[in-house]
């Protein structure tokens, strides 16, 4: 399944609480806003009349946006098909979410162990003037950005690199070390799109990667530190970590589907 | 002041009990939503320590969003700069109320009164899958819309007419007559954009001749059935009354301010 949805009315894909992950009933979150997850399966289950696990490739944060969330499930029903399913389940979920996609794939395809590269846009609206409309789908920053200082800044984060800096403390990951195939940053109209594509990522790491990318256009650091920042291996040397409503996942790509999985690299992403 | 504001989260411009408009505190609205009207006098009042009565030139429906609406106020501080009016005024308002713009005007200025023309869009999002991120700011048809239908549709409500069938029952109005200098049909993408430009506006009508339009894309009139429906003077004999939340009050055009407000047609527009 490919799903879009607007953030801003749930609690993200899921309560952040790891261990409960594949147990049991999922849990309400504290504010009592439901998960994307938590709809996602109720639709499946009535349509499909058997209780179905729902695994998604990115657990985003609350108020957090996706363009291409990547999700799968398991069912016997292998006759149904998949317009219909899909057509169905969007008919029982709000208007803010979505399932753009859903389509058959081989039994060893697992959405967030299959995944190759995911790329997350992080959407800052520069002018004067708050936006009234977009609130909740922008960062709104009306200080003069300098966009070379970014666009240089942004490139040095391009590769393999231990990202434990860029990383919200509490990820509970072993290993902090990813790769970013590509760090962009690009001006349309009022907007300033950043684009971070990766083979994964940890907790809040395009957020923070985000914020400190805004600074460095508010010339609170050089753009020459993300170096230093790498090397430090510390999150307190890096900069502000953005607010969730600027962030999007765009996309996820897949290994080829007749490729089993890879297990070197099991988690899913927490952004 | 020129004020944009989504119009989600609000019991529209003001209360609909046009025997109250100027008279004691605004009354709450039934569902306990706040008004912009009630908003930006609230923020005018702290600002400049005496209270202010905002008239301002459409009165929006709940949901119907305002990028240029107008309104005036009388205030003795004459020495107030009013960039600095404007920003702390804004920085008292919620993220989806924006004052865009204050300036001074001679005193017989009036918000209603001086109106030469305003303009209108209405926003359907004809695609079939549902737009996540915008649910509150367009009007979703999925079904395949007649575009040359609507156009031409669109034509035939220019010039000046009893628009008495284009208006909500109650709307209180001795005289139904109104002239359209405008009426367009765009598509922009997955938008189709209806623009509605005239002297003034009756309850619901720019909804109501959106509505109808979308009727006519959808082959339930033919296009030339327009002028039946404005002979006939009867509100069920035109099409549906399209959704708050398609609509926007785009601008606001005024006689030269050097001339005295017209008071001949003294009311507000009901959107």
């Amino acid at each position: 399944m490919t799903i879009a949805y607007r953030g801003t009315q749930y609690h993200g894909w899921q309560t952040q609480s790891p261990s409960a992950c594949f147990k049991g009933p999922m849990p309400k979150a504290g504010d009592g806003l439901p998960t994307i997850q938590e709809l996602l399966t109720k639709a499946l289950r009535k349509v499909l009349g058997h209780p179905v696990i729902v695994s998604g490739s990115s657990r985003t944060d609350a108020r957090v946006h996706a363009k291409g969330q990547v999700a799968h499930f398991d069912t016997p029903m292998t006759q149904v098909p998949v317009v219909g399913l899909r057509r169905a389940c969007n008919s029982r979920l709000p208007d803010d979410i979505l399932i753009r996609a859903i389509e058959p794939v081989p039994g060893h395809f697992d959405a967030i162990r299959s995944t190759f590269s995911k790329r997350y846009q992080y959407v800052v609206w520069n002018e004067y003037d708050r936006p009234p409309f977009f609130g909740d789908l922008v960062f709104h920053r009306w200080q003069a950005l300098n966009f070379d200082a970014m666009k240089a800044a942004a490139s040095l984060l391009e590769g393999t690199h231990d990202f434990a800096s860029f990383a919200r403390p509490g990820h509970k990951r072993a290993g902090t070390v990813r790769t970013i195939h590509s760090c962009s940053v690009a001006r349309r109209g009022p907007r300033i799109v950043i684009g971070v594509e990766g083979s994964g990522f940890l907790w809040n790491m395009v957020r923070i990667i985000a914020g400190t990318l805004i600074d460095i256009g508010q010339a609170k650091y050089p753009p020459g530190s993300i170096t230093d920042m790498i090397a430090a291996r510390d999150r307190r040397v890096a900069g502000n970590t953005a607010p969730p409503q600027g962030l999007y996942l765009q996309w996820i790509k897949y290994r080829p589907l007749d490729e089993p999985p890879a297990y070197a690299r099991p988690d899913e992403d927490d952004e």
